[in-house]
């Protein structure tokens, strides 16, 4: 095996995040599902910008939020994913290469848009998201640099990427060429919802092998196994996959292998402003960690401080350096 | 007098901010005045763009920004401003309507494009913009709504409007408008620089009569008068306008007219993130207790609460109601 040249290819849906405050009452209105990721189509999208609030623009997108964190940790990290020739694709394509990841995925150069998901944040911080995928539903097996997965040391990807159409040949794909270079594959369950869409495919890649590493949150592992008993959803994903990290929010998270589980609290924060990239800055703090040989606990640890940066402002992805924070941190 | 529709008329050049963090190097690096209003053509706005790093896009412009605050104290406010009929237009348009401000001034149909400020925000939290004026340079006369001037309490407006061609032609007409209904005209003198390219006429529209409210921050101050000692300059203004507002960063603001000198304290902040805003919602706050009658000393106070809102976040727009705020307060 060679050395690698990345430290985390991600792989995931590039949207631009439009975010704006709410109250419950909007939600039931609307009828969004709170704190889900809820698919829209073009009409729909036009219908609640218009009875959006002021709203700030922030790329986004759970596998680039993920790729941003681990550039801001210093790490060598690249992205995969599809965005249109337009205004907003050029925003994504500008932001994620300031902050240090290599993205080079050709654009669309016709229609659909540039993907986009307006988020309503309610006073609780809990984000409720609104995805129209646009030129997301484009990308394919042709959008696969096979020198960057073979160069990568861990390629992660969404399981977002299950809704468009032809993403997951992509990702099996990617993962072969990074299984044939021994390199590690991840993917975060991504949604209560998204499980549920897919839990079948789910389970095929963790128990197949194709997947090495998991991230899941409590609602979308209990979602998995379609229970509500977390101590036996746990004892199931043991037995799934090599390697899974579980964020229970405000009480921390869990790491686990077959040797072992590693329970941490959450990193303290002043307060609670917009959970969205919660997720994605635990696993990338979690996947620097580890592609860095940390212990496990260690690696949930880092992931809770990343986290921790992205919840206290609006917008998900860090706006101060986690290399800093972590350096601060002692851990 | 008829009953006033509004409460507020703002006019300024319609801007989208693109805000990034940087450090004082990069500001010396990329010869960018710090704490000012830099103006800059297309290339270079691609040339620092390239350079920028990571952004968060948030509708803008001085008397835009203004404008929303007072939207968000519950005031009847509107806005005169050019975008062009582009992407940047687009979100321009939804923020300022969205959050309640009535905005209805026609749209550029070709080019130039929407303007936009790339924001640098330095560790001390200081801003330093870089304004591509595009669109703004066409709004002239026939953007100004005598009906909608005319039912305005007060009609206020930039400084800054001295950049672009023809706005202080519509600026001095509407100016006319308000007055010949009885109405206030007021203005912030924006920028230390701006006060030092426009000086003269900027006196002139004091001594003359034509504004009867100016808002500045010391430095402007000290630059309209041409002198480094703030007590001469405060008697300076209180000479040449009716009512003045100076602001003074940590140190709060003083409030005059004729009558008296108010000086009020800095509303206390947790921290300090990004001063971008923090003149205009000041005015928000100082123009919404005077167009509700309330003392000059409560109008300061008011301003420096909302200043306190809108420093504290990245963003030059209140993220959370000031008029739930305001409330809280007991002001």
């Amino acid at each position: 095996m060679q050395d690698a040249k990345f430290d985390v290819l991600t792989i995931g849906n590039a949207i631009v995040d439009i975010i704006a405050k709410a109250d419950d009452d909007f939600l039931v209105r609307e009828d969004i599902i709170k704190g889900a990721m809820n698919l829209i189509d073009a009409p729909r999208a036009e219908h609640l910008y218009a009875a959006m609030g002021p709203a700030i623009e922030a790329s986004g997108g759970s596998a680039g939020n993920t790729a941003a964190g681990l550039a801001s940790f210093g790490a060598k990290a690249a992205y995969f994913g599809k965005v249109a020739n337009d205004h907003l694709g050029g925003v994504f394509t500008h932001d994620i290469r300031a902050i240090g990841v290599n993205f080079d995925t050709n654009p669309l150069e016709d229609q659909p848009p540039t993907a986009r998901s307006m988020i309503f944040v309610t006073p609780d911080g809990q984000r409720s998201m609104n995805t129209y995928l646009g030129a997301c539903v484009e990308l394919g097996p042709n959008d696969i640099d096979a020198d960057i997965v073979a160069a990568s040391k861990v390629t992660y990807f969404e399981g977002y990427l299950w809704d468009p159409p032809r993403a997951k040949e992509a990702i099996r794909l990617a993962a072969q060429i990074a299984h044939d270079n021994d390199r590690l594959v991840s993917m975060t369950l991504s949604d209560s919802f998204c499980v549920d869409r897919y839990r079948d495919e789910f389970l095929e890649l963790m128990r197949s092998g194709t997947v090495d590493i998991v991230f899941a949150n409590e609602a979308e592992l209990l979602s998995l196994y379609q229970t509500s008993d977390f101590d036996s959803a746990l004892s199931a994903i043991r037995d799934d996959v090599a390697t899974a990290a579980i964020t229970r929010g405000e009480d921390g998270s869990i790491a686990l292998n077959r040797d072992g589980t590693f329970a941490v609290g959450a990193h303290s924060i002043d307060r609670l402003e917009d959970t969205t990239g919660a997720g994605d800055l635990y696993a990338s703090g979690f996947l620097f960690g580890f592609t860095q040989g940390r212990p496990l606990a260690e690696c949930a640890r880092i992931g809770g401080l990343a986290a921790a940066e992205v919840i206290q402002h609006i917008g998900p992805r860090p706006q101060t350096s986690l290399k800093g924070l972590l350096e601060q941190s002692g851990i």
